[in-house]
Order: structure tokens, then C-alpha cells, then sequence
């Protein structure tokens, strides 16, 4: 450190920080066409109109300004000439790039999303030298039972029995409630009876229309408090994502009743993104002490925004209580980037209360380990994983 | 540009752009004494309290500031001398003089709200010298086919009928349904026999009491869905605005399920105002094809705040997708504070990306020019208009 | 000010401001072992988790920095010197020492929460040497009428009458109809009949369970409309608080249509905390003439974020209708911190438009006095106080 200026030690810290990842997809092994691309760097599901390219957003600016020099190109590189040049790598050389400038050291990867079409857990490790935990999503365990056939009076069971096989071995559970109802369900635990049912109706639904989608609300609560009673950190989609949510019904604020109920059981729920609900999910965390939150997806989305976004994470919340997380799915650029906007979100916010005197700076890079690292290993217990 | 230092070539740009104010209203010819003026420049439809004067505000010190050079005098003139001068100028003067001075280059003139009590778009024009183009606001044209007679069975024909004629060269809708009723309502179109039972319990009150104010659900959807129709960019006032409207139920998100019902008729739909609800605005347009927004009124409203409202509507949406409005009626004041409050804070944002090497000044002019005008230029067909 | 540079008035102005502390509860007088002081420096009301500290928060953070130095420490001492150095000065001292540096000119003292557990108004003067006035709590009122034995059919005019007597020297009112039951109420008065049907069924509860706790929306909006009636200025808790409390519904916007109602009485509201609805609150204070509003509570717990917090304050609402308050219950360091980082957090924004050239400086220290002191005068009627 003798080389450096004092007040280097922060950017210097971050920079270095082994940031575990919590909750993250695959990235993609294949190699992606401009079309395509651009259909992965947006929530939109909807083809990009052609009045418009989603490379003139601040998630393309960003990819320009930041992705373009791991590949070799200079920052602000046009979009036809990074993806020639991605193209010319070929996707397995952008992925070890990619992953490799991310620094991320632990990726804590959720399976349930298109699991096949993105890098499994172990092949995340295979690209980036890292270890990887998996997270298993709640509805699509649900989903599996049910079209793996059978009976409605079975299902509960067979579902908690599956969530439990499935889990063994995992880090943590997801549940997608956000995009399936909302937040605005019942709290409470449903009745066996009252779960059966719905059961039978939506297995009779399925064997029609071939379509094994868990929407109904009864049958997810009940697999929320499956899941809640497995014990391991539960994760939850809050706030943006694509257009399947009713973003206004995502507000981490309506599962208040909820966390309520489930705070006895002892397992821990983390918010996930929360934008543009991330100061209501800071309040939770402040208030609940089961109640953990991140800013990812919207950090990526936000580009040259996002240190405004994660300063406005750092309100209500203690410090042991927020995470990092970048969401990322497909392009590996959505993971570099995950991490890079945050350490340099975060150290921006930081290094502003530094320079005005009102932190210490050895506080700031405590704060910074804490969130980027100390958290999630405390939390998914992996502080003594390989 | 030779004499110009080259991280100028932004804000030289920003200043010379001739902006679309793709929703505005006319300017006042009258001559406004300090009451009249002081409820002008506010959302509030109460009289100013005597222990307060409007000029204690933002939009008060940013007229102070930013109008008084304008009119001839020392920046942060006091309110007695800034009304003192706009007296001994008179409307036309003060009109003539703050107009050219916003630098607009086109105004997109919704007529709808006291179009009688201030200038027309040809009226624009004339002070100007700028073309006009007009919005024709939907339950406007409801309204006064029903107080021209009309029997129930027919409003609903004669309706779009009107709508039709009246728009024949107009370049929009606009719809208030935030003030009559808010973004709660059954998203699909009513059926002709719903609409016309409405329409006859409508005329019957209004004829009673000669009010021709349409506020009945039934009867603004049908106006909604006759205007997503009729194939015209459709904006809705969505946001903050005066007491009428119950604030939280304007957030755009509550027009969710809406959007999606009316996305496959190919009609735009602009989303005006949006604060405090213009983050979620953002995230509507960059999932939906069809989505738009601004910040305008807000910008005026928030004066040295601006900066930071434009900032946090540079997020989700893709830059093709944000449009520059004013939303200014009456005082002048409002229609150049619009125009020089968003060159000033876009302005800001931009330079700050530029400085901090996360944006390229090329792009950051390129943008510049996409919000201020040729989004507008594009989505109003008025590529090729004089 | 001879030997100070011209742009330093604002700041020197606004550390000698005699701030008027609007809403404010007594300090403790007790001394605060490690596990009560952290409990008191957060909204939640759970034990502090045993993997974390308070201290390691934004408002653990402030303590460090800036009370620290006050009881004779460096800044950014230890929690364990810190908690040390507290001990062995004496809660006595400490209190003098905080009350002091703090500054406030006069604590307007709200006495229903838990007031024996803290310094009464008086107790406040006497440590402070400042003048402290009295608000009173509307549903503590009601619950020791109820408890005093109270026929139902009587509990609404007793309750009116001890509202009445119980106010006679006290400066405002304050209904935490908020944690009760949340802003989503019938907006009207009740009916006597229906009040004393509430009221009976109420008492039977109480006398049961020996638990007078007023939770029934009827007999809140009672208090509601008794207190609107009484004149005095109306304190509302709204926004962020403890647990207790769904933070959606207490959004103040859900008060849109009561205060329509109470308009008419010429009793002043003031909506208080409002984090993280503050824009909302502002809008509220444009439109209405009677709606003031504060960003208490929040400034403390955002602690380095407060100067943003107070910035996005000062937008729609006109200057007239912004307070200051700190919302201190307990630890001294609440009171010290509340106006502190008050001055701290509005200098900040203010010097921001000052040397922006966007408000002169004389403006800037103006509108200090409106929020920090002014203001809470008018509205409260103590021009002329003691």
C-alpha cells in the first residue's frame, strides 16, 4: 500500500473485494446475434421496435463504455463494432473475459429461470474459476411435481417432499410470487383442504391446456410457506422485472403482514431489486430482523444512474442487512457490469461521506466489505465453503 | 466551433436546440395583476393564503432568476419589481420576449382546458413565429357533443363521429381520465350497451343541473379506447396536478393491465408529467413498445430541483422513448421556464456522465437532441410538417 | 461579520438559527446500558439480532461523528468509548451537553407516548433552559376517558369535553391514527349513534382484556374530527415509523379526501416524518392552503443521506409550508442529531443554489428562517410566547 495516496484505500479495497454474487443466473454459451442481444439487455419481452435500439439506453451506454474494454475495443465503442468484436471471440472467450474482470468471487446462481439455456452452477465455475452455489425456485419445483403426474390430495406433500429433495444441497429457495399474483395475497398459510383444491383445479386446467404454470394464490402460499419452513434464506422478486409483474404490486410494503407471520420460523427473507420500491424495502430491513435487501437488476438497467440508486439504498437499512446481487441471465456482460457499476456506485457514495468528513474511511471500507461479501457468506452460512 | 473550448460543444448544442413542447398550452394575452398572476403559477385552485405568497417557492425564485433577465431586469429582481415591468411591457411584450427567448421551435397546443382564455396554436404562431400544432382533449369533445343534444342511444356514434372530424388535422389526443375518475378502472372497453346506459343517466344529471362535466367511468373509458382508435399519439395527463386529481391514484402503474389491452392497436400512448410516479413511468416505457413519457410541469414546478427530477427520468427507458414537454398555460413565464429549466438540467446530467468519462460528449448531444426533439418530431409524424 | 467571507453568512446564519423543534418528545433521563441505547436508535422494536449492531447504520454512524465530539471524544470514536464516555458523564450532563450544542430555540412537545419514561416539557426547559410547549395526543385522550369509566353512551361527549380541558394551555394535537389503523378511512365524520356503538363494543373489549388501546376506525376518525374541531394546529404522524405501522397506508396522498372535508374548519395540519412519501406531503402542501409538512425522523435515520432526504423536500411545496422537526424520543443524541444534520443537510442544498447563481444568498437564508423557525411560529401562534 506504500505506493498509494491514504485516501486511495477505499477504491483500492473495492476493487479488490471477492464480492459474492447472490443471486445470479447462467450466463450464455451461446454466441448471440444483434438481434437477440438486444432482446436480453431489456425487461421487455416485446421485439425491439425498429425506431429504436436498446444499445441507446443507459444499460447499452454502458456496455459500450465499460464491456468494450475487457474485449479489447476502446470505451464508447459503436454497437455494431463490439459486436463484431464479440462475435469474433467467440461466446466461451467473452464469458471467461467477462467473468474474470467481474472479480466476483462466489456466484450464488438461481437455476429456476430457463435454466437450461444459460451455464448450470458448475459450468459457471468452469468459466470463472469460482465457486457457485445454487438457489431453487419455489414455483418451479411446484410445477415439476404437478407435471410429473399427480394426485391433487398428493400434491402438498409430494411438493414439500421435492422442495426438500431438491434443496439438499442448495444455498438458498426463490419464489417468483411477484410475477405469478403480486404481494397483495392473503398471509397467512393456506388450509390443506383449501390447497387440495386448488390443486385439482389447476392440475385439471394443466392436463387441458398442457400448460404446468402455477398462477393461483392459494398454491402459491403455499409454496411460500413451504419454503419459509425449509429453513434456508429465502429469496423473493420484488419491485422491477419484465412486463408479467404489475410493477405497483410488487411494492415489498404489501408482504408486511407477511414477514409478520413468517419472522417466527427464523428464515431469513431477501428483497430482491426492489427498484423503484428499494427505500420501502430498507424500511423492512430496518425493522425486521429476518429482513435483508439488494438493488441488483436496477443497477444494471440505471448505467451511469446507478450510484444514485445505491446511495439511496444506504438509508434506513443497517449495514448488515444489505446485499449485492446483479440478476444477471445470458449475456455476460449483465454479470461484469453487475459488479462493476456496484464498486463503483458504492465507492461513489462512500468516498463522497469520506471527503466530507462525516465517515471514516476504514468504516467505509468496512461497510463496503460487508455489503459486497460479509453478508451473503454470513447469510447462505458460507463462510466455510470451498 | 473553432473558438469554442471542445467540452463546450454540449451545452452549446443544448442551447441551440429548437425544442418540440409536445404538450403546451396558450399563452395568456391578458394582463395579469399579482393575485391572478401568483394562482397562475401554482396547482393549487384555492386563493393564495394571506400569510404566504407564491413566490416563496421554487417556481417563484426560478421566475425571479431566470425571467427577470428576460424582461430587462437584475437576476433575482423582487416580486414587486418583476411584476412592476411585465405591467409597463404588457402581454404581448412580455409574450414576444419570453417566447423566442425559450428557443422552441414547435409547439404540439392542446386546446382543451379555457382554450378560449388563452392564445390558440395559430395565436402561438403569430407571437412566435414558430409553427403550432394541436391536441384535441377527448372528454372535451364528449362534452360538448352532449350539450349540443344528443340522445343517449347516439352519444356513443355521434362521439367518434366528432372525434373524427375534430382531429382531422390534429396531431394528438389527450385524455384526463387522471382528473375524472384516476388509473383505476376496468381496462377493457365498454360495451355499446353499458355506454349508452351511462350516457343516459349522464344527460338526464346534465341536463338537471347544466353541467356537462363527464366524470362517469363507463363513459371515459369509452372515450379512452374511441382515442386509442382513432390511431393519433394519445397522451394522458398521468401525476402530479391540481387538487382535483387524488394523486395516487394517477401513478402510471394502475394503467398496467390497460397498456397491455391497447397495445395491439398500434397507438402511442405519452404519458405527461408523471411526477412523483415518473420512475415507474420509466419502467412502462421500456417494457411496452407503445409507452412515452416527460417530466414536464414538474420541471417548472420544481425549479432548482429540476436538474434532479430530469436525472431520474434518464433511467429505465430507452432514450428514443422520453419526449421535452412544458405543460405551460397562461404566463409565459411558464412556457420559457419549461424550455430553459430542461435545457438547464439535461444539461446537468449530461455533462456530469461526459466529465465522469461514462458517457462520450457525441452521444450525450445525441441524446440530447432525441428527448428534445426528434422523438417528438417521430411519434407526432411531423418529420416533413412546415 | 466583518471578518467572515461574504458566502459564509448562509452557513453562519444558519448554525445561530433558534430552531423551533415542532414535534419532539421529552429526552431520557436515565442512564442507557449498550442494549437499551441501541434499541432506542431504530424504529424497530425487536432485540437487536445478535449477528449485528445499530451502531452500524447511518444513525450509528451520525453518533459517532457528531455527538462524539460533543461529550469530548474524536469524532468517529468507538460505539464501546463512545457508550464508555456517556456512562461515566452521566445522563444528566449528557442531556445538558446535547440540549445545548443542538441549538433549538423552543420544543414543541408532544407528551402521549410513553411521557413518564422521559422529561416532561417542563423537564426539557429545565435541562435546555429553553421554553417547551405542550402538544397533546388525541387517542391517549380517549383511552384514559375510557379507562377513567365511561359510559358509551357518554364516551364521545366526555371525550370531547377532556379533549377540551386537556388542551387548554397546549400549542397543537397530534393522532397517530396512522399506526392505529392507516390512512385508508372513511374520509366523513361518524355518526354519534355509530360512534357509541363502536364505543360500547370497545369498552366491553377493554374492560375484558384490561388493554385500552383505541383501534377502531370509527372511533379514530372521532378523534380526528374532535381534534379537527378543537382549532388547534393538527399534528399527523405519516410515512416511515416502527413496525406497528404498514407504511403503504400511510402514505399521506390517502388523506386526500379528509382533508377536503376539514378544510372548512381552519385548522391547520401538519403531516409529519412523511419519509419515504415526502414528495407526496409536498404536493399536498401546494395544493392545500391548510397542509404543512416535515421531513422529521427520516433526517436522523438517513444520517449522511439526510442532506439528499432534505433536498428532495424543498421542491413542490411552497416555503411557507416546510417545518422542521426531529421527532427525538429518549436518547439526547436524537434531539442533537435532528438539528443538526437539519442545519447541515439544508445548508447543503441551499449553498448548492447559491453558488449555482440559481437563489441569491439572501434568499437562501430567508427561506432558513421560514423552515427552521418562522414557520413553526405562525403556524403554532408563539410570535408573542414566552
Amino acid at each position: 500500500m506504500s505506493t498509494e495516496t491514504p485516501d486511495a484505500a477505499l477504491e483500492t479495497e473495492l476493487a479488490a473485494l471477492p464480492l459474492v454474487d447472490h443471486h445470479v443466473h447462467g450466463a450464455s454459451a451461446d454466441d448471440l446475434g444483434r438481434d437477440v442481444f438486444e432482446t436480453l439487455v431489456t425487461e421487455s419481452d416485446r421485439p425491439i421496435p425498429a425506431f429504436m435500439t436498446q444499445f441507446d439506453s443507459q444499460i447499452g451506454f454502458a456496455i459500450r463504455r465499460w464491456c468494450a474494454p475487457v474485449l479489447g475495443l476502446p470505451a464508447h465503442a459503436s454497437p455494431e463494432d463490439y459486436l463484431a468484436r464479440r462475435a469474433e471471440l467467440g461466446a466461451a472467450e467473452v464469458n471467461r473475459l467477462l467473468l474474470t474482470a467481474s472479480g466476483v468471487g462466489r456466484y450464488v446462481v438461481e437455476t429456476g429461470y430457463r435454466g437450461d439455456d444459460v451455464l448450470s452452477p458448475a459450468g459457471m465455475t468452469a468459466v470463472s474459476g469460482r465457486p457457485a452455489h445454487e438457489v431453487v425456485r419455489v414455483e418451479r419445483v411446484m410445477e415439476d411435481v404437478a407435471a410429473s403426474g399427480v394426485a391433487a390430495a398428493d400434491l402438498p406433500g409430494r411438493f414439500r417432499e421435492e422442495l426438500r429433495r431438491r434443496t439438499e444441497h442448495a444455498a438458498g429457495l426463490k419464489s417468483i410470487v411477484a410475477y405469478r399474483h403480486g404481494f397483495a395475497f392473503d398471509p397467512a398459510p393456506p388450509g390443506e383442504r383449501e390447497a387440495v383444491a386448488a390443486a385439482g383445479r389447476w392440475l385439471a386446467d394443466a392436463e387441458r391446456t398442457g400448460e404446468w404454470r402455477v398462477s393461483d394464490p392459494v398454491l402459491l402460499r403455499l409454496g411460500l410457506w413451504a419454503a419459509a419452513e425449509r429453513g434456508l434464506p429465502l429469496q423473493l422478486h420484488a419491485g422491477y422485472g419484465d412486463p408479467d409483474v404489475e410493477l405497483h404490486l410488487c411494492d415489498p410494503l404489501l408482504l408486511t403482514r407477511w414477514l409478520k407471520l413468517v419472522e417466527p420460523t427464523g428464515t431469513d427473507v431477501l428483497l430482491l431489486h426492489c427498484y423503484p420500491y428499494h427505500r420501502n424495502a430498507g424500511y423492512l430491513a430496518q425493522v425486521f430482523p429476518h429482513v435483508y435487501f439488494d438493488v441488483g437488476l436496477g443497477v444494471n438497467y440505471t448505467g451511469s444512474r446507478s450510484a444514485e440508486l445505491i446511495a439511496e439504498s444506504l438509508e434506513l437499512a443497517p449495514f448488515a442487512k444489505i446485499l449485492f446481487s446483479s440478476d444477471a441471465w445470458g449475456p455476460a456482460e449483465l454479470h461484469f457490469l453487475g459488479a462493476h457499476l456496484f464498486r463503483r456506485g458504492l465507492g461513489r457514495a462512500l468516498r463522497h461521506w469520506v471527503d466530507a468528513g462525516e465517515w471514516s474511511e476504514r468504516d467505509a471500507v468496512r461497510v463496503a466489505r460487508m455489503i459486497g461479501v460479509d453478508n451473503a457468506l454470513r447469510v447462505y452460512r458460507l463462510e466455510d465453503a470451498p
